[in-house]
Formats: C-alpha cells, sequence, structure tokens
C-alpha cells in the first residue's frame, strides 16, 4: 500500500512478496483509500521532521464520485448529507498502520503509534475529499512556524527523482482563513498535491487543519500511475 | 443564555440580572448558536445522570439557513463545501460552559470542565446543522446500552411542565447506521428534537456520535417559544 | 388516466371496460405521468371556459425523485442538469390526448387538438415538478385578467363534492415575479394545488406561465388517493 | 454587439459610430447577453445556409456564475431552481434582431424576422448556460441529416483567421440522447465552442435541440477576447 511521498520504501518488500506467494514475476502494490490521502502526507512531513503524533481525531467531508457512478443515489445528495461510509472509518483508522510502518530485516512491521478516530461523511461534491484533522504530538509540540515550515519544505522522492506525475509541491498550504475548498482547490497541481489550510491550536489536543486531495486523481487513477513511475524507476516494471 | 431542557434553573439569575442593571421591568434571555443545540443535549443529559465528559472534539456540517437568506452565495454551495463559518467555533467552544454553568448563591459560575475543540463546516443543506462527535469521560465509562437508556429515558422541565413547544422526546435515537441526515430528520417532533445515532466506541475518546437538529426550528424560532412558554410558566413573563 | 379535476366524466367507462375484458369485477384506472400535472389543469380551465387552445411548448425541469431513490445518480445532479428523462417527452405530449379526450356512446374518443412539444429536464431538485408553457389558443384570446379569474374561479367535482384530498383551490396563482419555486410551492394545500405563476404575452403564441405541482404528492401517493375517493364516492368502489 | 463567428461583418460600423459620436479614436463593441450564445451561433449557421427560421421559443436553464459571485444566494438553489432572471428574457428576445441584422449603405438594419420567446431559469449549476430550442422554418425545411452537416461543417472568420481564442469547430454535435450537460460539455474547446444535441423533430414546429456553452468563458471573459482578437486583426486596435 504506497503513497510514493511517504513509503517509497517498502518497494523493497516486493521481492519478499514473490517469495512468499511463489511468483517468479509480478507483484501487488496498492494505493490506500482515497480519503487518507488528504491528511497523511501533512501529518507524515511532521513525523519525519521528528514530531511524532500520537493521536488524531478527523472528520471527513467525501466526494460522491468516492462512491462510483452510480454509488450515490441523488435523492442522498439534495439538501442532505449521509454521515456514514460503509467500512470506510475502519480503513482511515487501520491503512496509516501500514503506510507509516517500516522495513525490519525481511520483516513488515505496522506503526501502530498514531491512534486515529475517523468521522466519515458524504457530501454533495463532485471530487475532492475535506478531511477536519485534531491533532497531538507524543513529545514536543513545533510551533505554528516551525509546522509550516516542514510543509512548504517537504519533498520526497517522486519530487527528488521528478517523477513526471509527482507534484511539484506535495503539501500546497493556502493562508485564507475559509481554505481550502474542493472546487476551487482540488485541481491544484494537476489535482497531485495536497492542499492544507487553517492551521491553528486545538483546545484538546495540540493542533487543528483542514487537508484536501483530489480522490479520483490524486487519490486513484493518478496516484496509481505515480505508483508506476515510482516503480519503473525503481526498476521493478519493464517496458513489454 | 437558554437551552430549556438543560439549564431552565439559569432563569433564577433574572432578578439579579434586572438589580445589576436597574431595570424595574424586562430582562434579557438569549437562545445559544444554534449548532450547539445539535449535541449539547444528549452530552448534558450523561452529565446529569453521573458521567462527567472531560472533552469533546466535534465537527459539525451547517446548513446554510444558518447564515440567513443572503448569508451564503451559491458559489460556494454548488460543487463545494466551506470549512469555515466566521466567528463559530470559538462560541461552539465557549458557549457550553455557560449553559452548563451553575448559580452558587447569586452568583453565576460557568462550568469550564469540558475542553471542546470545533471544526465548524458549512454544506449545501437548506437547514439542519450536523454534529460529528468525539467524546471523552472524566471518569468511569457508561456501557452503550447505558448511553442508549439514558437518552431514551431523558426528560426535563419543559417535558414534566407540558409546554406546548417541548418535544415529547428531546433526544430521539436512531439505529439505521447512515442516520440522522438532514433532510431526512430535522423536522423530527416538528423540529424541536434533537435526533442523534452512530453511536459507537472511539479509538482515541471513549465514544463517537451524530447529532442533529433543525437550526431554524429547534435552534431559532421554536426555541425562542419554548425558552418564552418557559418563563411565562416560571412568572416572568406576563401577558399585556 | 384520471386526473379527478379534469375527467371525472371518464369513470363512466368503467363498465365498459369491464366488458371488453370479460371482467365482473375490478377495473384499472391510472394516474398519468407526474409532469403533466403541473400544467394540464390550468389549461384545462382555460379550454372549459370556452378558449380552445391550439398548440403548447413545454419545457420541463423535473425534481430526481420522479425517477425513484436510485433512479439518478448524485454524479449527474451535482453542478449539473441532465436534458433528457426516457420516454417523458412523448407521454408529456400523448397523454393529454387521452385525458382531454371524451366519451360518445359507449367510444372513447381522445382530443388531439392541442399540438404538444415538450422538452423534459432533470434537475437537483427533491421533488416539484415546474414547467415553462407557451400556448396558442384555436380561436378567441383571453385578457390576461380573464385567464386569471378563470384560473381563480375553477374548482371541479372533486371540490364540489369536498373530497377529502382535494385541494380547495385546482390552481394558485402566484403574483410574485419569481415564483412558483419547487421548494417554497410544492407543498401548497399538502401538495395537492397546482401553483402557477408568470402569466405574460408570449411573441410567439399568446401567453407564457410557469406551473408547479408535487410530483410524489399530487403527481402519485395524492393523486392516487384522490382518484380512489372519487371512485368510491361514484360508487366504484365498495370497502371489503 | 458581436459574435464573431456571426457579425464579423458589424464591425465595419465603427468608423459610422466614432463619426456620429464625434469620436477621434476609440469605439464601443459589446458582447451579447451569455445566454444567447447557446443557441444563436447554430441557428445562423442554418440561416447562412439558406433555411431562414422565423420562429423560436426557448427555455434556458442558467448557471449562477451568470449573476456574479454574490448574484444567487445558496437559500435559492439547494432543493430549487427559480423560473425568472430579471431582464433576461427581453434581452434573449431582442439581442438576436440586432446580431443578426445587417448593414445597408452607412445604416445599420435589425433583422427581426425571427420572433423568439425566451424562457429564463436559473439552476443550481456553476457554469454553462443550457437551452432548450423549438425552431420553425420561414420556407423550405432541411432534413435532418442536412442540419446536421451544416453545423458539422460550419466555420466563419475567426476559424478562417486562425484566431488564437476562436474554437476549431464553433459547434460540436454529441450523439448521446442524453447530452450537452453542463459539467461535461461546458469545456469543449477550452469553453469556446457552443455544443448542441437532442436534434429531434417536434410536433409544433420544425425542430428541436439542446445547446449550451460556457458562460463565463464564451459567454463573456473568453468572447470577449476572440472580440479583440477579431478587431485586432481587422485593423481597428493599434498595440499601443
Amino acid at each position: 500500500m504506497l503513497i510514493p511521498e511517504i513509503n517509497h520504501a517498502h518497494t523493497a518488500m516486493i521481492p519478499q512478496q514473490q517469495k512468499a506467494r511463489g511468483w517468479k514475476r509480478g507483484f501487488i502494490v496498492v494505493k490506500p483509500n482515497c480519503s487518507v490521502q488528504s491528511y497523511l502526507t501533512p501529518v507524515y512531513a511532521l513525523q519525519a521532521a521528528g514530531y511524532p503524533i500520537s493521536a488524531m481525531i478527523i472528520a471527513t467531508l467525501q466526494a460522491v464520485s468516492g462512491a462510483g457512478y452510480n454509488g450515490v443515489p441523488s435523492m442522498d445528495m439534495v439538501d442532505n448529507i449521509v454521515p456514514y461510509i460503509g467500512g470506510e472509518e475502519q480503513k482511515s483508522e487501520e491503512e496509516p498502520h501500514k503506510i507509516l510502518g517500516r522495513i525490519e530485516g525481511d520483516r513488515f512491521v505496522a506503526d501502530t503509534s498514531i491512534r486515529i478516530s475517523a468521522h466519515c461523511n458524504r457530501v454533495p461534491v463532485v471530487d475532492g475529499h475535506t478531511a477536519c484533522v485534531s491533532m497531538g504530538f507524543a513529545g514536543k509540540k513545533p510551533s505554528r512556524d516551525e509546522v509550516l515550515s516542514i510543509w512548504k519544505a517537504f519533498t520526497s522522492l517522486p519530487q527528488q527523482m521528478k517523477l513526471p506525475f509527482a507534484p511539484a509541491e506535495p503539501i500546497i498550504y493556502r493562508e485564507e482563513e475559509n481554505r481550502p475548498q474542493p472546487r476551487k482547490d482540488r485541481d491544484a497541481d494537476k489535482g497531485m498535491a495536497v492542499v492544507v489550510g487553517r492551521l491553528r491550536e486545538c483546545r484538546v489536543f495540540d493542533y487543528r487543519f483542514v487537508g484536501l486531495s483530489h480522490n479520483t486523481v490524486r487519490g486513484a487513477a493518478g496516484g496509481g500511475i505515480l505508483n508506476a513511475e515510482l516503480l519503473y524507476r525503481q526498476g521493478y516494471l519493464t517496458p513489454a
């Protein structure tokens, strides 16, 4: 389960996977649930900069395209929202443990250090999942300016490799108090960037922010292409 | 600031208010911010039953009528949500301290024992504010069945006085996994009940639930009438 | 095919229908397509008052409930309209000929004197079909005041019989320049009235107006009940 | 009032306009009302091919961006449509007479040969005005195939001049029975083409079709640029 900006190193498990399944060639790499993409890269950037996070409470406002063309009847999306998406909360709470895990020798070890609670809502938006995130740090809490600097400076292997589909800035912070908004921000960097805003103190945990990503680009087709570009450059894929 | 099911006793401060302002007659009673109504009665019911709450993280999905007829341009509400409502988060975090406060002698003492963090979002819904609530108890945690029993049994002075605008059941719990929904549930008991659903464990705090109330009925006109009915029955209002 | 305010006399064909099908008891009475209800009663009222109409061009803006719960995916109704509803235009053009027909002896004769052209569109509205109608009279054209008087005065057998589901005024005219609107007008007289507005001259035909009716009340369940009430009072239905 | 594909010849009136107003330099060229763009180019193409039209009845479903950011409150566009846009119907009925007019000597003569009746509706769509058009020919009626061929072949001066903003095909016909749709078709050829569909017989006039254009691109900013490109190439504009 791959988000190239976060766990590109996990592709090293591919030979292990092939061996375990008795495959000579071929392997399985998947992209995570699309709503996770709206907030996990900003969270990972902070962890990678030395600020581990211990708890997050997330409420998502997810686009209808996430359920497919026939997924959500318009009777549910005119003058309405639905505060439930089957299976989505569990995935949002468990997939980050895999994505943030690490390889020890030939074993994969999940990272369960962040406890996550997710409320997943369906809203009348075509594309773009929004996430309202409250987070608490395990130890020292960075200043607001530090958080913004870390996000601004964040790049990873796809940027360094200049993969064609990689966003130039994986995390774009918007200063306006009412952004990100799905229709206005989902297409940032061809829909491949995560757009973040509203970083502010939290009276319960340490910080709150709003994250947004394009669920059918970054969260699906575009994310799949970026995965393939990474695997190709790492030598796991060879042209026919 | 009055929610009759919660702090009807606060009207006892009226003589104090009149004295402090040198008024012979007349007084000021207000209704709280409409989004608070979606979750504070269920929370109060638990506290009143002996389960004090210490922390809550809330994400609201609020209807456009809350901002008035010209409040939200349609350009912001077609294929979009806005993750910001000016002043709303602070009100959501501070008003409960007043509503849950108590009178000691002739003094009013706010109850700041619940730390609250609110994310307020505007969504394309005409009426009905939805709240996704995660809550942690200060001490002992009730079982899920106990919570449901407390909510089901909850009534208060407006019900006992049989005030005409009082909902028969102030808290209605719906068992369906995808409820409450604004268009389908906002009119419960003429729009005066709070409709609650999705009570479930939380991996970060103790429980999560979704609350909903009709912001222009319970949260505004109807709530104002209920306040007036209470004040009349308590003898603070006399017919002209 | 019955709209009780228009063709209540057609129930006289029931014995004929039973005979033709060899039925001793039982018969089939249907309600017309729901969008026809938005404009046919006002048109009939004019014809009944001596102003036959020869041509109508109609564009409908129809609610999603008309297609059933799963009928219209939300992907088609967020930031979109669909200028097509399968089979609807033909029904809108042909059903009025049956509803406006007459009984001659034991024969039913359709009235094809109005040529009708319909454009049917699906719009993101839960309930309430709106119709923009342009109409030309076969002969003399009534004045605008006459049209309004005819509509205001119109009642029919269901009103005279005081059928419980019959709207007191089958045609309600609103003077505001921007009405009728589906969310604001569909529930007029419990959803059983047709709400009309914007009567104005037409540069191509004689007059234009906008009609609206509640498609799942007047156009379905409520219309069916009114049919049953009429049949019961006419002696075609007997309690079990 | 200029639609470059239709009345590029009208710029010849500029010297006349300058003379009449006593201007040595400078002139006024405007773009027409944005909803007219959705259907006038296809109609003009037929007239230019020798099939003059005598009457049109049009119902528009217009996007909220046409009214500006604050133009339409969301209270009117959630579960609703508004069957009225101030001044729009008159403009839709009269502007085509100017656009289709001709220059005789030094006089401009409006072409009032098409009688037009327009119903203008506001719908919850961000961008893209849709028009349902019924039209009758003054004389001979082309076959359906002829209409399609005329539209497919239609180009005009902006295409011949290869103006940068000119759409390659000014009229794009879609064969699917449920197109054009605003969200799916408004961006055709960078939002500069008119997308047409559903050409079919009409029981009242000769043909019906649905037209769509992007109101803030073709109908505003992009249309203005195309006007400027034309004027520059015709020598009316000189760089500063």
